[in-house]
């Protein structure tokens, strides 16, 4: 088969898509796509080109291009493996935890560049807005809310979601200064106990136990 | 001079454009081209047009189209008018009344939806970043930072604006429920005490008077 029948046409499986490392490498290579071109310009087949696999193994995996942009979220911010850690360790300290964390997330580059192509498409496109919201809703903001022992547990952890959100966008979009050069954990120790209040404190500022 | 002929040349000014509503009409032609085009698809012409002026005219109130952008920013915030209001009343209460503000300016659907465009063109395009850095800076943060009598202040006025901004991506942009339908009030009543810590303690959380 031509290289050139193989575009049109539905591409061949190779052998080598099937390699125990190539949703993995789908996930990268979705990543730098999505970072690189945005939400609209990233195509399936975009993806799988640059994975080196075909593009029927990309759907066979993630199924449509939402699907593998939620992944592409979803692999840079492990919530599977990092919120057990944060919310398993009681109450005390759940804050500067979920600050450090987050900003861990976005002081290292390999996972800054995505994400911040994520966060610009999820800001311009209501397709990728409906991803990211569904994400957000459904691993990161309920398994956080789950967690907590205060009124209104989701809206407590939207609050907290949304002050981490918009120092990444004052640091790292927008730049401005001094928080954009600021030490990391000069924004843990400032930001954490907003973060505690939000999610262990009653409307009142009385902490719910401790 | 045909209309035709008026679109390739420089367009001669009319008597009409003089008028001392002039001003004010091209910022509200520009905050709706902005915010239907974007920042890089919006054009001084296209202002002039929108707002029945002559291109001319334009430049002479404003210059270049960031100074435009910069300006229509500003029409939206109102700083000159609105901040020391919220600055001059002392500390006490200082966060509430900045959290009611920001909402409020968000609550508006007549000063919503320009923000909106703006606030997406500075995150997709570093022209507009700049001219929202600098705007951010000199107009807002440092005039609240100048009040301040706190360590780093203009740190700890960028940290309360982080916040605000945050709400307002997940709020008015991804809008993820319940923060989304929320009532405001609410949002000013959560808010407000980490706005107020920001502005008014220091690092350790003690208050720096009061």
């Amino acid at each position: 088969m031509t290289e050139e029948k193989r575009r049109r046409g539905r591409p061949a499986r190779k052998a080598a898509d099937e390699g125990p490392g190539a949703r993995e490498r789908i996930l990268q290579a979705a990543r730098a796509e999505f970072a690189e071109r945005g939400y609209d310009r990233t195509t399936m087949r975009g993806i799988a080109r640059a994975a080196g696999v075909d593009a029927a193994l990309v759907h066979h995996y993630f199924g449509t291009k939402d699907d593998v942009f939620a992944a592409a979220i979803e692999v840079s911010f492990e919530p599977a493996m990092v919120l057990p850690q944060i919310l398993g360790q009681g109450e005390a300290g759940i804050g500067e935890r979920l600050a450090r964390y987050f900003i861990g997330i976005w002081e290292n580059p390999a996972t800054r560049a995505p994400l911040l192509a994520i966060v610009r498409s999820a800001l311009t496109h209501e397709a990728a807005a409906k991803v990211l919201r569904g994400f957000v809703l459904r691993r990161l903001l309920e398994r956080v809310a789950g967690e907590l022992d205060v009124p209104d547990p989701r809206f407590r952890a939207e609050l907290a979601a949304s002050h981490m959100v918009g120092i990444v966008i004052l640091r790292y979009v927008i730049q401005v200064e001094p928080l954009a050069s600021v030490d990391p954990e000069e924004i843990v120790r400032m930001v954490a106990p907003s973060l505690q209040r939000y999610l262990t404190e009653d409307v009142d500022g009385r902490p719910t136990e401790d």
